[in-house]
């Protein structure tokens, strides 16, 4: 069986990978298993100059790796260059995490032997929690696929990855690969710390195979079940720490649409089609007061948009299904469709109508992904905090209000964060910076891991496990633990954290 | 549907309580649902209050707590009045968490619009998960049941709780809800921030309720994978935070067999049968130096003790079936047998064989809840390192070892760490610190969640969530996420740990 790299706006076949069969994926997995050791020996500044020489690679790369990408995705040069840089910055910015310390999390508590019961040394660390698989998203080719997020992360905890290419972007994944190889030359450790897969019984393998201990999963909500639950049901369960899908309301007040709206109204428009619609933080469904005159402003903004060319054949068939269903859902109004042209190209959609539809079509409450937004106009702001009540776990909750509403913008807030993992206040959604705050995950199906994030530094914690050493010897404690503290780490020392 | 409460030695029946309903259990935890805002606005200070006033509570209430429990499960009043205090004095450990204000893990990104892309200003702490159910272990009727480790830390993290009684002690479970309840008034908040459910029917309709957002349980390998695979596979997955079964491997080195037989014999003896081999931290596999002589130098002290009485029915008879199906193993010797006598007493079983038995009887690797151990006598360093390969995720895993042994023992610690959660050194595994510094977890089947922990202030972690606050408008921030860091807490800024 083969995949086949296609060209996203010709369709035309570019080249062949063939699948990794299951008992190849076995043999990943153990090689990976197998240097463990080399990673975790490396410890935290050898894994940083690891993640900076990686980083170093793709930047060389950059212009070879966009052309490829840009052929496979039809993404652009502009935004896939910037992918780029992202995904190099997201490589350093582990490093930096590596070189601050404070992943490890060192906890020491003294002896106390006069205590009842008496209490032992205590010296508590993370380690790495052992191989992980990864599984590539089709929308950002770098940013969350091979040298991606999920990727960084575990490398910076010492875990070495197998990673599970996207059939999108096959070629684009095969040279990311060998740009983090390069990367792993020059650092003086073994290419084999990331190791590619293809194919769809490949993933399954992997998500199954008995070295694996934890996978990253960036897709959607069908594929991303389905894959949690395989990992739920092993013998050994392992976390799945999967990002599946989100409707990412956004939520306009009645002051705001009087006094912003057609400010409002361009920022939304670019913000729901900007990458033809193809992220996960798209605002999919507006809350905005009736009578206010949302989509009609917004309507001039899809109608000039010009046809867009989808990530691939899956995709687009997808959106133009999902798209058909909402339009028929009666009551629901097609306000406006951007330009039409071209066989692989699809029109944006604009859809509005009443809030009460949420009553009965659940549908409204499930991501589209591709270029299509649906504002629902509430008549009150009962029904707008029923409205909002609705909305199931997302990834973010966008607020547009004014400061004299500041009653009415707490009750939402309150209500938001409870069901999203960021909230944005008079802005947009898309744009999810890296960087030590960023949280980017939210209640189920915004994630199959509420308590994690998948972007920023904390995304390391993901793979990590602690272990206390118990009145160790010594002889035999690691460098994070020792009394006199060799790599300068932030640590707790009977309960009071002390910094370097 | 009743459950009863039995005594322990006697057999008799003492009060019965109704099984909840699954109706009821419903109703629990909306009840529990709606009370998270409660718990939310008490704040940190609010709380530390409220786990305060429990503990006085279940001091106050220490000597009738302690005889109830005594009457159910035969732990005798010495265990079990220190048990209070250590379900007491962790409950005032938690509060010291929330003072502290860590746990809430602040961090604050500048923004920078000169960026590229411009950089947002972001705010992120934890807030609660939700309603969390928890299911009590047999075996600790204070530590680790109602108002245990789980139930302390899941309040601190500001999340109402359901309790699932443990069928073996359901008087000492209602008594301590009367004593938890009695803080709640004394502290100004509602008494339903922790509810009981008693039945097993209640257990399965608890896991499943769509209001409850994780679950913390200690208990058996059979009945925790139940439910894990139950918590996993509901429209909404949630956590599910299982201390299961642990084997606690315990190895002595030729250096250490020839050193300090005698000591090492009558320390691993009654750390096995503390509490009547109870613990789920119990040494239930030691490896040992072939001739080294350990085996018969602790039957002296197995043949010296008295018959023990168990939790209840259902324990003595897994005993007695696991003890049975152990002693019919080919080549494992039944060294020494406990005193016999009295009709609900056990006797203490200590078996031996080859470390060679491992190959063809993966039955030696599996928890034998009770007094019993098995002593495997190893011939060389590659049959020990072998024999510790095969062990599978443990909590503990203990080495007792000679200075002059330190590559050796070097070898063992590194393969260790990567099975358990806690290495003891020249100790036993039994006494579990309650501190900052403690990791009581570890790899499947010791635990379903192998990067948390269940005792230790580590353990509120698992009841929280991320959420970053972008660009907010100051009144809409909440008091952790203020410029002027109204509660003075340790938080990162643009990357740099700040203590107040």
């Amino acid at each position: 069986m083969t995949v086949w790299s296609i060209d996203a706006r010709s369709g035309e076949r570019r080249t062949e990978h063939a699948e990794t069969t299951p008992r190849e994926v076995a043999a990943l997995c153990r090689r990976a298993h197998e240097l463990l050791p080399a990673l975790d020996e490396a410890g935290p500044r050898g894994r940083a100059a690891l993640l900076e020489a990686m980083a170093d690679a793709l930047d060389e790369r950059a212009g070879e790796l966009v052309a490829v990408a840009d052929a496979e995705t039809a993404l652009g040069e502009t935004r896939l260059t910037g992918e780029v840089a992202r995904t190099s910055g997201q490589l350093r910015l582990f490093a930096e995490v590596l070189r601050e310390g404070s992943f490890l999390d060192v906890r020491l508590d003294s002896a106390d032997p006069h205590a009842t019961p008496p209490k032992p040394d205590l010296r508590r660390m993370n380690v790495p929690l052992g191989v992980v698989g990864v599984f590539a998203a089709s929308n950002f080719p770098f940013a969350f696929s091979v040298g991606g997020g999920d990727t960084a992360s575990a490398l910076a905890a010492g875990c070495p990855v197998v990673v599970k290419a996207h059939p999108l972007h096959p070629d684009t994944s095969e040279r990311t690969l060998a740009a983090l190889r390069a990367g792993a030359r020059a650092a003086g450790l073994p290419e084999e710390i990331v190791q590619l897969a293809h194919g769809q019984e490949a993933g399954v393998a992997l998500v199954q195979d008995p070295h694996v201990k934890a996978i990253g999963f960036t897709g959607s909500l069908a594929g991303g079940r389905y894959l949690h639950d395989l990992a739920a049901s092993r013998p050994e369960p392992i976390p799945f720490y999967g990002e599946l899908g989100s409707i990412n309301p956004l939520i306009v007040t009645p002051g705001a649409a009087r006094t912003r709206l057609t400010e409002i109204a361009a920022g939304l428009a670019a913000s729901a089609t900007l990458g033809a619609g193809q992220f996960c933080v798209k605002p999919g469904l507006v809350l905005a007061p009736a009578g206010g005159g949302l989509a009609e402003a917004m309507a001039e903004h899809f109608t000039a948009l010009e046809p867009q060319v989808l990530l691939g054949d899956p995709i687009r068939a997808g959106f133009a299904a999902g798209a058909a269903e909402r339009q028929a859902i009666p009551g629901l109004r097609t306000v406006a469709t951007g330009r039409s042209g071209g066989e692989r190209r699809v029109a944006a959609r604009l859809l509005a109508g009443p809030a009460s539809l949420l009553e009965s079509h659940g549908l409204l409450l499930e991501e589209c992904f591709g270029p299509l937004t649906i504002v629902l106009d509430y008549t009150d702001e009962g029904e707008l905090l029923r409205a909002l009540e609705r909305v199931p776990g997302s990834l973010t909750v966008t607020l547009h209000s004014t400061p004299e509403e500041s009653g009415l913008a707490a009750r939402l807030t309150a209500l938001a964060r409870d069901r999203a993992g960021r909230l944005v206040f008079d802005g947009y959604p898309t744009g999810v910076t890296v960087g030590w705050a960023q949280q980017h995950g939210g209640p189920y199906p915004a994630t199959t891991a509420p308590t994690t994030t998948s972007v920023g530094t904390a995304a390391i914690a993901r793979f990590l496990r602690p272990v206390v050493y118990q009145n160790c010897p010594p002889a035999l404690l690691p460098p994070a633990l020792r009394d006199d503290n060799p790599w300068s780490l932030p640590r707790r020392r009977d309960g009071v954290l002390e910094l370097p």
